[in-house]
């Protein structure tokens, strides 16, 4: 007779049965010229790609090693392209142990813990909203939405900049001292920068590869969901350096090498003609052309911040991430509103806003 | 200190680091047009696509249940649109609990077992080369490569037809057999499909769902990649029915609940481009292309048959599979040749051979 995962059962929150985010779309024309090319190209006996890299392609990998982290000395074979952030940050949890203890910002994106719930790694649901066995940490108005370095053993935390849903900046102290912490621990650090590309504050650093030691300890996710409106094509990635190690029993472990494992067995990379896409991303034009994204975005959020701050209300995000973190109850057309309690129980009594439509 | 997962260095074999199939491209030209056009419709405001359903989108949900499974009343809810067979296979046995007991064919896909062995469902590996806890399913020119019942118990099945790598095509009273023994045992059995489009043996099944009852025990996974040259483009789907159910404690739950619940939670769905360009084979130019399509593979997978008995090979497959499996050492240019024990010591002594080349 046939055993279920009983693990699945303790997941209180309905999964997100529709995307609660904005598609930051279209695709700005060079990365649509660079689809519809190498589509033609599957088309044709001479040029069509079967079976890609695992890892992703080579120009793929090569193209943001060299811009995304120019100077930071990541090499594009810690680069693993795959088909969303979602799939990487619920994937990358399966090799590590259930006795792993997870930390994660509260309010949160509900993924970072449901994966864990279906994995057995957490306890009991509380009856604050949560569950036992996660180590949550609060970002409050009073700690300006920063989470401070536990005071419980913690093995898998989950860190973002800007933060979702609060929108808010880590600054480099507040990295450095979760990388020291990490080191000090043995923990391994999970970074969402999904929403990198909207970082405006000047010391916030953009990759949590800025603060010293961080390849040791920090696992980095990027998207181009948010930034390029790669929502309905699907691309992502991941930097697994190779100095980032585990001594388990009395064994260094490589988490890139876990990692290509997990990849190599479970899947078959991702399709050809989005990496091109994305590729086209890394040209001068595209370049530009997604900067102008970016501006037009962020000016939106900026906007209304500032009607909203006329209104009344208390606003955060929108100056580093392309949504706010409004107090108190909201509604209005054309805003997309997410009611905080989505992100967990610090969400309570907050929205996450962000203007909608198509650009 | 973070705990990895054990279970990940269990794994005898190396992952696969290059693919061993062909690619069976490029695209057919009606497949290919509605790639470019669905790719041109993400470059405009009017007609760009973000988060489509998690599921897949409905317009190829419909198509592939009025098409393939005709008549055998699967309704588009029960289809599952993923970006591969091996994502699926790879992912399905999460909802399972690690006691339940694995039964596979020998030889088989490596992926059947190692998702099994990195999850911690297998005991210490054998001195056979297997893995102590799997029921291996013998098939064997003694009983003409078909998985017999076996006399342990066996709570997930991995069945294929046609069979990779031997290329068998299972019959109907084979299949009868096994969907009664899951009945009866509170089995499931997960039905690999990839390969269905080649089965040309007039009274073997098509899909495993033509056995009555199938739908209370059986998932089907199918591959656009065998059949239309999609191996670089990524799509397939899944059949989970609402009548399977499992009883567990003393209550029966719906597995195409729990899958839902996995998809929703780990996944945001596939491309759009990609799943138009599924959509189109099943207009009518698109099933006469691809019908084509596998005929010119078989055919010559047919001519290489002939050549290596006449050689004095004995020789199996290639009738209902674009692959041959031959006994004996083999090695020539032109043919994709993967040794038999890669598929599990059941495979010793053979070779997986297949006409190489784009089309």
């Amino acid at each position: 007779m046939v055993k279920l995962n009983h693990h699945y059962s303790k997941l209180n929150s309905n999964p997100q049965t529709s995307s609660t985010e904005d598609f930051f779309g279209p695709l700005t024309p060079t990365v649509a010229e660079a689809l519809e090319n190498a589509s033609r190209e599957m088309g044709s006996p001479e040029t069509c790609k079967g079976y890609g890299p695992r890892q992703g392609y080579p120009f793929l990998r090569e193209a943001i090693a060299s811009h995304d982290y120019k100077g930071l000395g990541i090499e594009s074979d810690e680069l693993f392209i795959s088909d969303g952030a979602t799939t990487d940050l619920a994937n990358f949890q399966e090799i590590f142990g259930l006795e792993s203890r997870v930390a994660v910002t509260d309010p949160a994106p509900p993924l970072y813990i449901d994966v864990h719930v279906m994995a057995g790694r957490t306890r009991l649901p509380l009856k604050t909203g949560g569950y036992g066995g996660i180590v949550y940490l609060p970002c409050t108005e009073k700690n300006r939405f920063t989470p401070e370095i536990p005071n419980r053993p913690s093995d898998l935390i989950y860190l973002s900049s800007p933060t979702n849903p609060t929108g808010v900046a880590l600054d480099r102290s507040t990295l450095t001292g979760w990388v020291h912490y990490a080191k000090a621990n043995g923990a391994v650090i999970l970074f969402d920068g999904s929403y990198e590309a909207y970082l405006r504050t000047p010391d916030a650093p953009r990759s949590i590869y800025e603060i010293p030691g961080a390849k040791e300890v920090a696992v980095e996710v990027r998207s181009f969901s948010k930034t390029a409106g790669f929502t309905g094509l699907r691309c992502s990635y991941t930097v697994v350096p190779h100095a980032l190690k585990v001594l388990d029993g009395h064994r260094l472990f490589s988490l890139h090498s876990l990692w290509t494992q997990r990849q190599q067995t479970k899947s078959n990379g991702i399709s050809y003609p989005v990496q091109k896409a994305a590729a086209a991303l890394y040209s001068e034009k595209g370049q530009k052309e997604i900067r102008q994204r970016i501006d037009q975005v962020l000016s939106r959020a900026k906007a209304l911040r500032d009607q909203l701050t006329q209104q009344g209300y208390k606003v955060y995000g929108g100056i580093d991430a392309p949504f706010l973190w409004v107090k108190g109850p909201f509604q209005e057309k054309g805003i997309l509103a997410t009611p905080g309690s989505h992100f967990g129980p610090g969400g309570e009594g907050f929205v996450r806003l962000q203007p909608s439509g198509a650009l």
